[in-house]
């Protein structure tokens, strides 16, 4: 079999076979295909498209391009959830310990933040102390003693998608429905979970930027995840402004530390909530959404969630003084609010600017591998559909520097529209997606 | 500019500006555009296509990516011919002399075969001695001294082309009009040429299978040659068998000396008269058709058009014996004529099956780079159209070894069809493109 066949078939709209597509993939893990074939690889699949099959069998292979975790030995049944990513999505800080406080293991890899969207473990890494390069063998010990992990992805599993993501991000091939299915579901089979809670964002704030692309990208990968035999659950979730009001690392640990502690803003709350229950459900701790619900703000009342994540914590070898008294965790020198330049109704907020803004401030990373400054972002003080007051804080600012803070204030200003009439609020969640 | 966004661009459909164009040709060839984000940019053109607007913009960057030769100083005008690739086509060989000895100076970079596909260079190298890589200074000395130079493709012009045509040959994109146009007239307009005739093959033997893709092929040659300032005709030639008898590099040069003195086949050398006579006429050394042709069998019945050839091959170094006794040039060890199966008309033939026969046979080359045996090769002994006698000669092949000669046998026997009715003779020539 030679590469340049496979690539022909594709780029003339062929259907690739099961063998065809393991031949490449396994040959670029390796590096007998190189970088320059399957860039153009990857364009002819962006163009023409790929089969829910061929989608399937991109996935597996991928997935076992490495290592594929069998956690049967220290948790009988692992849950996962996936965000397909979005700006002040600090969901998984607050769902990962509550579920694994109802006795459901989590064992979680999650990634870094690019472009807008950001990253799990970059808002871990605001806790000093904080390890996200976990061994798979402290992994397995740590999912097996406290029930929960979140750290980093592991350099062993699913090499392939490590490979193809990083010649994506630079092909202009990232935005492709099949690519994005097999990277994420790839992940998520090596990794060894039973069930995947998937939470699809769309909006101006997401990569879908439709609910249409949204539903496509859900169905395929609960479609993918079924015929894998895990248990799969997609919901589609709004991100056409930040969730919850924090933007910014440690801001967000703050956000998800003031949730555990049932306080923080409504929408985050009743996000984790819902995510929560459908984890709960697939895991078998709860038979039907209002147990699941129900279940899920007992363990966030009771405290436990809370402990839960400060066990994680310190398992991480993260220092707990800084989650008992987050004002410790990493604050910026300039703090600034910024009133609203007009009254009336909020109408809009783009939520990829508030997220690049915070990209500007040091907070995120436009390429990579670039550094972070944990402590700056926004802090946003209305949802769309509030009434605001001209002159009151709209948003307010965490810089560490005058001039990137002024750009911040237009950018983000910028980013926000009103209405002299009441507006609809956009609602958390679109649609449920489940395998047949 | 980012060669990223240029990328999204094509991939996408749109058009991009010249600007844009220069940035990644340039890029690309100063190695700041990496292979594979060429590879990506070559695919989304492959399959989005490319307006006349951008294949001149993309050509005339391609020619200017290095050296472009002035030749006002040696030859106040420059008469060239390009084939697009077929089997048998030893063209050049015939045309150049017998042009130049119009007093038409003829100074041509020509290339290697690859695939199915001769290529002058490699046949001229079936002459001890002659050299096919004359530097710029030596092109230049020879073209002013004996109105006449057949030479291997320099480095120093259009390195993009060079750089582009090796990535395409690798990812699968070297079937696109565009990318073919810019390919071809970037380094024709590099290397100095006033005037240009091109021969452009269709047919089972040729790059482009049907006579509409030569045509769009053809006109958009055409057209860009004349927005650059140059007298351009293209020829739509048939390639659905070989050209003339032989195939292989010293048995073509044979049947090339053998037109010269008179001889050699008749499709042949009336192919080699029609693209002379356009040569002719595009150089201002005959006012039509009719006296084009005259003027160019006048050259070839005088002896001066041999005598030309002569003349190039000892300015070039090869030794002038092995043309004057073409019997000395490289002979194959087994010699094996191969009986008709049966009798009838011949209905087809398949050149390129009768190309990668004879590179199995050692005599042409599938990835670049590869040695060749200059010796080996087939002669045909009919032409479409003809009627066979059963157990007569149907072609003979010229071997080093056994096993290959059977192989070859069975391929090429398996490439001819035969009719009990007579078959229609395919045209040498379907059609005449000229700029309006």
């Amino acid at each position: 079999m030679h590469a340049i066949d496979v690539i022909s078939r594709k780029r003339d709209g062929g259907e690739l076979s099961r063998e065809e597509i393991e031949f490449f993939v396994q040959g670029y893990t390796q590096g007998d295909v190189p970088d320059y074939q399957a860039a153009a690889w990857l364009m002819a699949v962006y163009l023409n498209g790929m089969t829910n099959r061929e989608t399937t069998d991109l996935t597996l292979s991928m997935a076992h391009s490495g290592d594929v975790l069998d956690l049967k030995d220290v948790a009988p049944f692992v849950v996962d959830k996936h965000s397909t990513g979005g700006v002040g999505d600090k969901v998984s800080l607050v769902v990962a310990p509550l579920v694994a406080a109802c006795g459901m293991p989590v064992g979680k890899m999650t990634g870094r933040g690019l472009g807008f969207s950001g990253g799990t473990v970059d808002k871990l890494e605001s806790i000093p102390g904080y390890r996200t390069d976990l061994s798979q063998v402290e992994f397995r010990a740590q999912l097996g003693q406290i029930g929960i992990v979140l750290t980093g992805q592991s350099a062993d599993l699913a090499p392939a998608d490590r490979k193809l993501y990083a010649l994506r991000d630079v092909t202009a091939t990232v935005e492709s429905i099949p690519l994005i299915v097999s990277s994420i579901m790839s992940k998520k089979l090596a990794a060894g979970a039973d069930a995947i809670v998937l939470d699809v964002k769309t909006g101006n704030g997401a990569f879908m930027k439709t609910l249409e692309d949204a539903e496509t990208l859900a169905e395929a990968m609960v479609r993918l995840g079924s015929q894998a035999g895990r248990r799969v659950v997609a919901l589609i979730s709004d991100m056409n402004q930040p969730l919850g009001w924090a933007v910014g690392n440690a801001l967000e640990v703050r956000e998800a530390i003031s949730t555990l502690h049932e306080s923080g803003p409504a929408d985050f709350r009743e996000h984790c909530m819902v995510v929560a229950a459908e984890m709960l459900i697939l895991g078998g701790k709860a038979d039907d959404a209002n147990a699941a619900l129900t279940l899920a703000m007992e363990t966030l009342t009771s405290g436990d969630a809370w402990h839960k994540f400060m066990e994680m914590v310190e398992a991480q070898g993260g220092d707990v003084h800084y989650i008992e008294e987050p004002e410790l965790l990493p604050q910026a020198r300039l703090i600034e609010p910024v009133p609203a330049p007009r009254s009336g109704y909020l109408a809009s907020v783009n939520a990829a600017e508030v997220g690049m803004a915070v990209v500007d401030l040091g907070g995120g990373r436009e390429e990579k591998g670039d550094p972070i400054d944990h402590s700056v972002g926004l802090i946003v003080h209305y949802k769309v559909g509030d009434l605001v007051q001209k002159k009151t804080p709209l948003f307010t600012i965490h810089a560490n520097d005058e001039e990137k803070l002024a750009a911040a204030r237009e950018r983000v200003l910028a980013a926000h529209t009103f209405s002299n009439t009441p507006v609809h609020r956009p609602p958390l969640f679109y649609r449920r997606i489940a395998a047949d």
